[in-house]
């Protein structure tokens, strides 16, 4: 399948899995890959000598040097953020997405030591300046994204023709995207490719912790929820935690009030460590479309054949 | 173009012009049903005896009796709700929407008149409500549409697919299209058609106020936001009165607070009577992609012309 997306990644299929905290490893990577998608490790929720142990590990399962291409997804406020580039200059790691900061402060590097760019955006504004930042290709993310989200709350229906406009980059949709219908969708509205979070942070192959998975994969449209948006909004699902940030904001809690319910390490506690109850649980919108936990291999596949079934449907009306 | 929607409504094209407070008069749904489409009437901003006149003018302008098929939605909160439906089968109206109430209350009566019955919803819980209720088709309106919106804020793009394994009945999606490449995305998704609000809210045949129209064609992206979810969600652009409402929820205002600062008649002072401060400027987030005002009868055109150009796009990835 050929648009600029496979093209500019040398890859098979326009499906990157998304770089997700505490879900991303080298397991889930490297299974993306395999199965002709872009794998990304997540590297916000690595020290980055663990970061180093995941490149290696994905590096090796995809064949080595010169076998299957994967990449990092880097969030720019990461704190040892100058070690991190550093190191996936020294790893020569061939693909890296920014998120979450401004493109101008690594892209020239990260282009000058060969690798493919990409960064993050939540409105046309930021495709511009990614673009103008030098960037090979930006990742137009909606509203019903799980984690953390841009302020605007634009959903993909809406984002996705508005980045194409701006910019006429390799653009990949995210948010809300799960199945081989919503890539269809995302194209039709100007796509070259999809980044799907949800339904990989939910495969065999995340290392998201099983009780996470399991309520993840059970949840009801309208169970998550963007909050803390004094903060920095983020989309959880619906749980204990939840409803103490719920029952502040309605009463017009302050930023020092919230930085201190939320406290730290709340989405390691909820993701990786299955805390149902007190843990920030980030998951996408729609999870609730979501119902087993597949292997990431077969996800590929399935998405690939539900879009070739879809666009023969659309093609049967008479129109 | 043959869907079950177009088969039900017994129209040419699967386009819906939402019956928009202020805007849905007897000029647009006449040019909207002229040009192949299913115009509607808004019911909710006009007195029984003004709605009567707008019924009789739009059959006029349609051809009489057994011309082209036209609509009027009716909001189930409306405050002489009885005395609308009266009406509605005295006046042998061949299609109602309902929204934004229980469509047990009416469907039968309704049905039993002859109408053919569709329902607004915003969730798959409240499609399979719809259908047990009785009628021949359900709406499906995303988050990001204009107005008066529902709580769980489900995007369109997360919403159709669920809907759509909820019901087998005609399914519409709304919220966020307004060209050609979003009908055929929503259609992708799982929907037999589109409604399409805000488009049709700034076309020439709108009654919405030039000013208004002029000021929602000139939005950004982000302009528009969900607020005032304490006492019923409304999607409105951000003008002064947005900001006193955005302060008010910042602090924790109360349904009382927020009751008083709305006040009565900010949706006519907005829409229908350009008041662009002070009025609430219900439009839906794809209003940033009207760049102009068009008559109703091009827009249906366009949209058809472009879901096609759309649909051969997709055709030529190689997959």
């Amino acid at each position: 399948m050929k648009t600029t997306v496979t093209e500019l990644f040398k890859i098979e299929y326009p499906i990157v899995s998304g770089g997700m905290v505490w879900c991303s490893g080298w397991r889930l990577a490297a299974a993306v890959s395999a199965a002709g998608g872009l794998g990304l490790l997540g590297a916000g929720s690595m020290h980055p000598e663990t970061l180093a142990e995941h490149i290696a590990k994905t590096r090796q399962a995809l064949g080595g040097n010169g076998g299957r291409p994967f990449g990092v997804n880097v969030p720019l406020f990461y704190p040892e953020i100058d070690a991190l580039i550093d190191l996936l200059i020294a790893e020569r790691v061939p693909i890296v997405f920014t998120s979450g900061g401004n493109p101008a402060l690594y892209t020239e590097r990260l282009k000058a030591a060969g690798m493919t760019v990409a960064h993050v955006v939540a409105s046309a504004r930021f495709a511009r300046k990614a673009e103008a930042a030098g960037v090979d290709a930006v990742v137009a993310e909606g509203f019903e994204a799980g984690g953390h989200n841009g302020r605007d709350e634009i959903t993909t229906m809406t984002l996705i023709p508005q980045v194409r406009e701006a910019t006429r980059l390799p653009l990949l949709a995210a948010g809300g995207i799960a199945t081989g219908r919503g890539m269809l969708a995302a194209m039709a509205l100007g796509a070259d490719g999809v980044q799907v979070g949800t339904r990989f942070a939910l495969s065999a192959e995340s290392s998201a912790h099983e009780a996470f998975k399991a309520r993840c994969t059970t949840l009801s449209e309208g169970d998550t929820m963007l909050c803390l948006k004094k903060l920095s909004p983020v989309r959880l699902v619906k749980n204990e935690f939840y409803a103490r940030v719920a029952e502040a904001e309605a009463r017009g809690a302050g930023v020092e009030e919230l930085r201190e319910l939320l406290g730290a390490r709340r989405s390691k506690r909820g993701i990786f460590e299955g805390d149902l109850a007190e843990g920030e649980l980030e998951i996408g919108q729609v999870a609730s479309l979501v119902r087993r936990v597949e292997p990431a291999g077969e996800i590929v596949r399935e998405i690939i054949t539900e879009f070739r079934t879809a666009r023969e449907e659309v093609q049967r009306w008479e129109i």
